[in-house]
């Protein structure tokens, strides 16, 4: 790889779009950073709680990640930290390898973010962000939608001031049931209130501003604004009415300062414990930030690079694993609210980091009465809107296979937990596919009269010859389908003695690989064995090469002829005369 | 699921052949079993002993599973039995879970047999033979030449006389240096004599039997029975001159006697750890069984039924488990012995279990000085044979993909034992054609002049115009590939202003899922955004009629054109006018 300039951009954005900023850009960045930042702050509390992890993990993991974005990403919109799938799949990781609350916890999901931050980088730098593409979106949405419903259900229980375990709904919904009985009434009446709040400010706000003059882009700033004004006022009537002694459980003490930089201890027990999970979670965020950075891209027709996005992500994770931070990806709401706000380069990132260090240095004392309730409703109206259904409805209608993928990745994710609910979802995806290409549409054709057409016979009035059959595969051959056609072909030579020539028609045949060449092989030869020529047709210039390296062509009883017409006028006479226009000659084979 | 005849006879094969049965058949399907009788008795003792199992139960395996067979299977020809892959893989499976000579480690290959056949027998009730096709050709054929050589390897010590260890081919060389010091002299005269004899029966005695003048079918039989004579001679040279006192191990007592009916122990511990290795113990020994099974049955143009054939195994393997034997599948120099010595039914098979179990009743206490190394040559001799490393050849000048699979089969096998060398290769070769498809080719496509065709712009000579673009893919389209098409067409676009129509060109577009269905609306969307309009030409009949049931062509902003050359006619002023037939006329979407 030579490092000329041009590669350098590539590899560094931050040199492409660095070198036109301007003043206006700089204005237009800063007013986007601090609305982010105010809604960061409560966002990177509540995620790090969601995740079992302590508050200010959350804003270590919004600091210098946002910054290694800046410097590596090509997003202009995208605002990276932490975020709600993410810190679920990490409390779910992680949980099985440490209790929440210890030092080896903290450790694990730090660990977990600097994995990440390798797969990501590797991805990137040999060009697999293909294999993102291996998630169909169904199994995605599917996905999305139970991890909504699951992280909601592991914030009621700090709305009740309960404690309730597990990590799947069932167990959610049986840890809640057994210790409802427990339920502190001050935290209640927090956690409904601000829950209620939440949920109007995200309903019934801006209408109401908008009504009241307020312009549009104000109104939407302020409903924003939401969980922070939650977030004051619930800190400030638990300071003032001692709630924290009547059982009301606070943030407590946030160490203040900026995160401590570290490298994450190697292990090989815990690394090869996490790195299945790292693969998992580096591809549901990668998918996630992806999504979100491409439809802000294409609003102002500007393109992203993926590969790169890999690499911007990866050192996005780096640095929360050396930061004290744990795993982050781009968020779908945080990068909207960046837009809106008319962030106009990465920069805008790089100046929501220097707010959140700004909040860790200074602002940490004062989230010391911060009620729990108050962030896990934040959580709660968060990741509600997630939930979505209707993608149900959507594949029902279209395509039952895809339909089964979702419903199996929904009642295996809210029965069996993230891991096992996405992983199952793309299995099932895969094998979906591999299933209906492996047994692909196949037709036997006929000549449309007076036309150089070929049509199913089963479908059109067309011309044939008791010893020619023509077969047509729509599918390209390959491991999963070679047997397929192999019976296809036996099972119709077994019932028809007048058979001498068998030709396939291969426009729709994409590739033949190594099973599905000697599975023609087979065909060939068997075909000989009781008198029948195998020819082929319409061969596609690429799968003709690629034959052309092989034996196949030297032992083809038949011929290979350029169009399925000039196979008929060679092999059986015609009834009706042939149009006018000259056909192609047909090629021997070898 | 209605129980007519006929359907009586699909489960039960027996129904068919078993009514036109004669004397004829009986003589031919008698000396066939006589034949295969003599060669199953060594070979079922070895496998046992490969399989880490006391020597009797490779006797069982060849008894009740073969009159299952007879009953539920289709082939004419097929021998069912112990075979060498199989008992290396119960070997590696069971050799995980408990110690050799132990009880638990015979329960555990009964247990394996079991779920293998209920395995089966779900597969093929549930119509799932097709799966068995997502194990490529390549990796088939990688993974037995890897298999051979690690068996190989594992007998080793046993013509040294020898202890040595190891799952993995680098384990069992360590193993063979370490100990060879204690080699046994005796042990090694019989092991070398052994295996050079049957090589030379392999090789040498049949063109000089022809030589000889006797009858090629009887110099085949003869040279099958070579492994007998090597059994009879150094069973009688270590009776006679008391070998065994000088170390050469000996197969010792073999218990008298039929096999005992028992029901394997249900421990959902144990089913718990077998389960996955059972699923591909049955996928090898099937994709391996109905191979020789379809070629023999080509041979005199019968047909197998592949779901069946998933039943006749089954319940095979859960009459080895119920009698006290371990996986069978069938074998491939066995069936075509069979098929040789002129088996016309499956009740040849049933005729060798009579012979077998004559054996067990009569012939044991004669095995009591049959030495090890002489069972050790005959799997050495066996396996030997299947290693074959032209496919590494083949695959490498016609599909580097599919070259890589092979290699990474082998070397995994070899490095790091059966499942995880077979596992590997089924993922890779999933995941290299994932990774093809996820790619497709893509063409820019005008009309050549004077005619209907469209042809790619790159390579011929057309026309076209600037602000219509026709893009044809070459491949359904599907999550893996969805997006790919989406950077194609806005990458396309975002270079050239003129573009007012792009036409999706779709006559090798044999599917479309859902999340391409999403892609296709969201570059609707888009191009709409660039006031460009999206149309589609050449859509498949199956593909439209599922389309129709979706949004898309609703919000479609152009139209579906029955041809692409109705688009152009349509769309773009063609600058040479259109030949004299009609063209079909375009419909409008929606």
């Amino acid at each position: 790889m030579s490092f000329d300039p041009k590669s350098l951009k590539r590899y560094l954005p931050i040199l492409d779009w660095g070198s036109k900023y301007n003043s206006s850009t700089f204005a237009n960045d800063g007013i986007a950073a601090i609305i982010v930042t105010i809604m960061l702050i409560p966002q990177s509390l509540a995620y790090a709680l969601l995740a079992g992890l302590p508050a200010q993990m959350g804003l270590y993991a919004s600091i210098l990640p946002l910054v290694a974005y800046a410097i590596f990403g090509t997003s202009r919109a995208l605002a990276v930290g932490p975020v709600a799938v993410v810190s679920l799949m990490t409390a779910s990781v992680v949980g099985n390898m440490a209790l929440q609350g210890t030092a080896e916890y903290a450790a694990a999901a730090i660990t977990l973010a600097f994995l990440s931050g390798l797969v990501l980088l590797a991805m990137g730098i040999f060009r697999l962000g293909v294999f993102a593409n291996f998630l169909s979106h169904p199994v995605i949405a599917g996905f999305i939608t139970a991890s909504g419903i699951l992280i909601a259900a592991s914030q009621v229980k700090h709305i009740f001031g309960i404690s309730a375990g597990g990590h799947t709904l069932p167990e959610r919904l049986i840890g809640l049931w057994e210790n409802i009985g427990s339920t502190n009434f001050f935290t209640l009446v927090i956690g409904v209130a601000a829950t209620s709040f939440l949920f109007w400010v995200r309903k019934g706000l801006k209408p109401l501003l908008l009504e009241k003059g307020v312009s549009p882009r104000m109104a939407d700033i302020a409903a924003k604004a939401g969980p922070v004004a939650a977030v004051v006022v619930t800190t400030l009537l638990t300071f003032v009415l001692g709630l924290h002694n009547h059982g009301v459980k606070i943030v407590g003490e946030v160490p203040r300062g900026l995160p401590p930089l570290t490298l994450p201890k190697f292990s090989l027990d815990v690394w090869g414990q996490l790195f299945g999970a790292s693969i998992l979670i580096s591809i549901i965020g990668f998918v996630e930030s992806v999504s979100v950075a491409q439809t802000l891209a294409a609003k102002k027709r500007q393109r992203i690079v993926p590969d790169q996005e890999l690499i911007g992500l990866g050192a996005s994770n780096i640095a929360a694993a050396v930061s004290g931070g744990y795993p982050v990806t781009g968020g779908f709401a945080r990068s909207v609210v960046n837009f809106d706000a008319g962030a106009e380069t990465p920069a805008a990132g790089a100046f929501t980091a220097i707010g959140i260090a700004l909040a860790a240095l200074f602002l940490t004392p004062l989230l010391y009465f911060l009620p729990v309730a108050t962030l896990a409703a934040t959580i709660i109206v968060a990741v509600l809107s997630l939930v979505d259904f209707s993608i149900l409805k959507t594949t029902w209608g279209y395509s039952k296979a895809d339909f089964a993928a979702v419903l199996a990745t929904i009642l295996l994710t809210l029965g069996f937990g993230v891991e096992t609910g996405v992983s199952s979802g793309v299995i099932l995806s895969i094998g979906l596919h591999l299933y209906k290409t492996s047994r692909p549409h196949v037709a036997e054709v006929g000549l449309v009269p007076g036309t150089e057409h070929f049509r199913n016979i089963k479908r059109h009035e067309v011309l044939t010859k008791p010893e020619l059959v023509t077969i047509r595969v729509d599918e390209s051959l390959y491991f999963a389908n070679a047997r397929f056609l192999e019976d296809y072909i036996l099972d119709r030579i077994a019932d028809d003695q007048a058979i001498k020539h068998i030709v396939l028609m291969c426009p729709a045949v994409n590739e033949i690989d190594t099973s599905a060449l000697e599975t023609l092989e087979e065909i060939n030869r068997r075909l000989s064995d009781s008198g029948i020529q195998l020819h082929l047709s319409e061969v596609k210039g690429p799968v003709m090469d690629r034959l052309q390296k092989s034996h196949f062509l030297h032992d083809l009883t038949g011929q290979v002829f350029l169009s399925q017409f000039a196979a008929m006028k060679a092999l059986g006479d015609v009834t009706t005369p042939p149009p006018a226009t000259s056909a192609p000659k047909p090629i021997e084979a070898a």
